[in-house]
């Protein structure tokens, strides 16, 4: 494993601070050292960076898309050793990071496809009218193009589908632009054999040198220094209010306004309806599955619960209380994490107004770090009252809080801040007295769910992965999906221009038969 | 005419500091008393906009469509008191501003259309796959839903198109966004006629109170309170750079990010290829008008001329001289701008690399606020020197940059920032000869032309007004055309959801019969 900074093709001496990656279910520190980059290396590796993007953004979308298979290839090939590091550095257990590999490669031949296909520009063209009254219409076609070199900061609970190839770096390469990864220090080995099969990846496409670069730092002054250099043009990040937020501050230093994307907290309500819980209270517990899944450090784990008071709720409770109880305890990803999720699940259970309903009772002590599964319950004029119940509290936690009424629950839904998904659980038959709720559902939320977890992101088409704002720093955007290609990416309008100079997208025979809108109508 | 503040359906008391509208061309007051909004009133507007913003977001494309026609036919009615004031509010003519009425109707019914063909929220649909392995695929929908409450400050040269009833509004209103005009005080009189007709529109379409208010104000205190309040969601600016990041800088003191969409300057440069002066110097100087109309107070006015030293050059030059010596001096917009523009040309004239290649000769002295064309000519060693020639003279004015060799006309290109368009001026069979000026210029702008000059905005499907920063705060959209509705609204995604209550643009059977991404195709 080379675990050295990489800038373009060029590993860098070992100059920096020193640093280990940590077992955190044994807090023993795992073979490798890595060294936490300076600034000149970061400013290098920009510069690198805006120069491979000259040549880059020209390359077509057919030699993209062989770079972007080739690192899912250099990343299968890297074979056992990926998962075993990726093991010992998150503390995930093997399928869900098999599973996890599976999706990282997924993403880049899901995005080699897109630039296949080709449509993704978004081509619009007006042609010439030069007989159009009182003036003549000139000819404008319009398509996206890249935006530039882009900082992405790796996330610490997907060691591969949020970092150094994940889904951010898989879009940015695909629309153009290049990447700068600062690896999360949490998961360095990861992170270098990840870094290594682009690396190798882009030797073997032809890239130009500097399309990828990946630095190290324990700290955040690497982090700051990309984000306030005048060269950078996006920023993506995936991890804690607290994080995003002191990127969205870094960036607004800068003298250039530019787009950062952090996706943050969200405590992903899910409001269940009388009927649904009269009907299978039961079956509704089976939703421990998604509060306490790898110790339910997931975007989009459900903290909090809606419900109004009734026996039927309390058949859900004591369900949630029994399923609960049986659940393992899990190695969170960092003591950071971990201590954090104690801090805060202990500071609200030891609030007055709030009791625990169902708690875990099946405790490795073997290990350290380990996250247990706690829901508790607040009434909802308790959870009103006090901004503190609405925080995130990242781990295997969630909160109930029982309204006396309709009226009472949709002061809650009114209560929350803007959330990456809302859910709702019920019957056919009573949704439709409840349109005022859904109706808020779809203002709150980037994504609504009927009957089902939030968890389990589905990477398609059609996925929003993103919502208002304190969930992520920009709700227009989605950091899943094939569509978040569009964080990379601005258009450039061509007017009046020579055919054979036009790019292909844009000329007139279409020769690379894709989508546009053409004189007002969508065609091949 | 109604002067007072407008909140929802109703016109304020008569509270804040007064003041009036100036004729430009003879400083003189207008009639007609203005005063300046309250922060409360301020206030008070944002909490009805978004109070409105709960039922308009749900109205449907059609309805919408309808109070955006009736908003063009009121305007309309004004009749000739909407030119007349115009005329003196603004200096500008009679035939712009009955072209400019025309271009501001045409918008909202560009954005009616639209909504009637109703594609423009972007639907995709993946529907179900239940035996999917390892998992099945679950049913998720998504399309645009607007963002919330729009701050949109008017434009001073364009007193009608881009300001209380100009694109930015016609676009939010489409998108479902409510509107807050802050009145640019060049124009209040005209300003308060356009809004009275909104509010008929919007009273006689049966809108939500609140879906339109304008406030004014000869300071800066209302603009402010208006984009900080956390409510507001979006806001929309057309002006200087200086005016740009002011707003820029109070969104940054927000806690909440919004999208602050600011067009602010840009010098258009045009580069002149050597076989295109050969063949048509004389031609070429017809840029003249470009340069010079409506005294040069065009967002796209060609500031920057770009060419090698060579005979072709000097006929170039002196064709310019006798084309603008002939134009006629012209009322700018207010004495402000009139005052900044004697300021920033005549210290630029002041230095010593810098000499006058062309002047106008033709100086209404019955009149004052007038702008006085002028071209004048650097080498491109000494503007390579000095930031100062690179900033944007708005009104009738340009520079031509002279270089030595091609080399030394791309180091030029290299030097520039981002610039709403750039224009080449060629001969077809040099053009492959400078792919990589050519390919800088698709960098640099956000509309590059061919042998045409950068104004004239065209407003359809295929426009970007729009590019990298300074010229505007966020190159990923466009203010003007069909795609500026993109401002305003955000994705949102339906998982496992009744197909009865799912919005029509997503229903299976596709009701509202729109292009939409079905299953990885597009389709109807």
């Amino acid at each position: 494993m080379e675990t050295r900074n990489l800038i373009g093709y060029n590993y860098q001496p070992e100059l920096g601070n020193k640093f280990k990656a940590v077992d955190p279910s044994l807090g023993t520190d795992l073979p490798g050292e890595f060294y936490a980059a300076s600034i000149s290396e970061a400013n290098a590796a920009m510069e690198l960076a805006d120069k491979a993007f000259a040549t880059y953004r020209n390359i077509s979308g057919e030699k993209k898309a062989a770079f972007l298979r080739s690192i899912a290839e250099e990343i299968i090939a890297i074979g056992p050793p990926l998962i075993e590091r990726a093991m010992l550095e998150s503390g995930l257990p093997d399928t869900r990071l098999q599973g996890e590999r599976g999706r990282t490669t997924n993403q880049l031949k899901m995005f080699a496809d897109l630039l296949d296909e080709g449509s993704w520009v978004e081509a619009i063209i007006d042609t010439a009218i030069p007989d159009r009254q009182p003036l003549p219409r000139i000819d404008i076609r319009k398509m996206m193009v890249p935006l530039g070199p882009c900082v992405v900061f790796g996330a610490s609970n997907f060691p591969m589908a949020f970092s150094v190839a994940g889904g951010d770096t898989a879009a940015a390469l695909a629309a153009g632009c290049p990447v700068i990864v600062k690896a999360h220090p949490a998961h360095p080995g990861t992170s270098a054999l990840v870094a290594e099969a682009i690396k190798k990846a882009a030797e073997k496409t032809g890239m130009p040198e500097g399309v990828f670069s990946i630095l190290y730092d324990d700290g955040y002054a690497i982090g700051e220094a990309l984000v306030k250099h005048p060269k950078t043009k996006i920023v993506t990040f995936t991890g804690s209010f607290k994080g995003g937020m002191a990127l969205v501050k870094m960036a607004r230093e800068r003298y250039e306004p530019i787009p950062v994307f952090a996706e943050m907290g969200s405590t992903n309500p899910i409001i269940f309806l009388p009927k649904a819980l009269e009907n299978r209270a039961e079956d509704l517990a089976k939703l421990s599955a998604s509060i306490t899944a790898n110790a339910g450090q997931f975007c989009t784990q459900p903290g909090l619960l809606i419900a109004i008071k009734s026996d039927a709720l309390d058949r859900f409770k004591n369900a949630l209380a029994i399923a609960i109880a049986d659940v393992n305890s899990a190695t969170m990803l960092t003591p950071g994490i971990c201590a954090n999720f104690n801090k805060l699940s202990g500071g609200i259970i030891a609030d007055d107004s709030v009791s625990i309903i169902a708690q875990s009772d099946k405790i490795d002590n073997s290990k350290i770090n380990q996250g247990v599964a706690v829901v508790t319950e607040i009434t909802a004029a308790a959870f009103l009252a006090d901004e503190k119940f609405k925080e995130e509290v990242f781990g295997p936690y969630s909160m109930l809080v029982v309204a006396d009424d309709v009226a009472q629950m949709e002061q809650v839904v009114d209560s929350l801040h803007g959330q990456l998904t809302a859910t709702i659980m019920t019957e056919s038959d009573e949704l439709a007295n409840y349109k005022s709720i859904t109706d808020k559902l779809v203002n709150l939320a980037g994504r609504v769910i009927l009957n089902g977890p939030p968890t389990g992101v589905e990477v398609g088409n059609a996925i929003q992965h993103g919502g208002p704002f304190p969930s992520t720093s920009d709700s227009r955007f989605t950091s899943v999906g094939i569509s978040s290609i569009k964080r990379f990416v601005r258009p450039v309008a061509w007017q009046n221009w020579n055919e054979e100079l036009l790019p292909d997208e844009l000329k007139t025979g279409n020769p690379l038969n894709i989508w546009r809108l053409f004189n007002n109508e969508w065609k091949k």
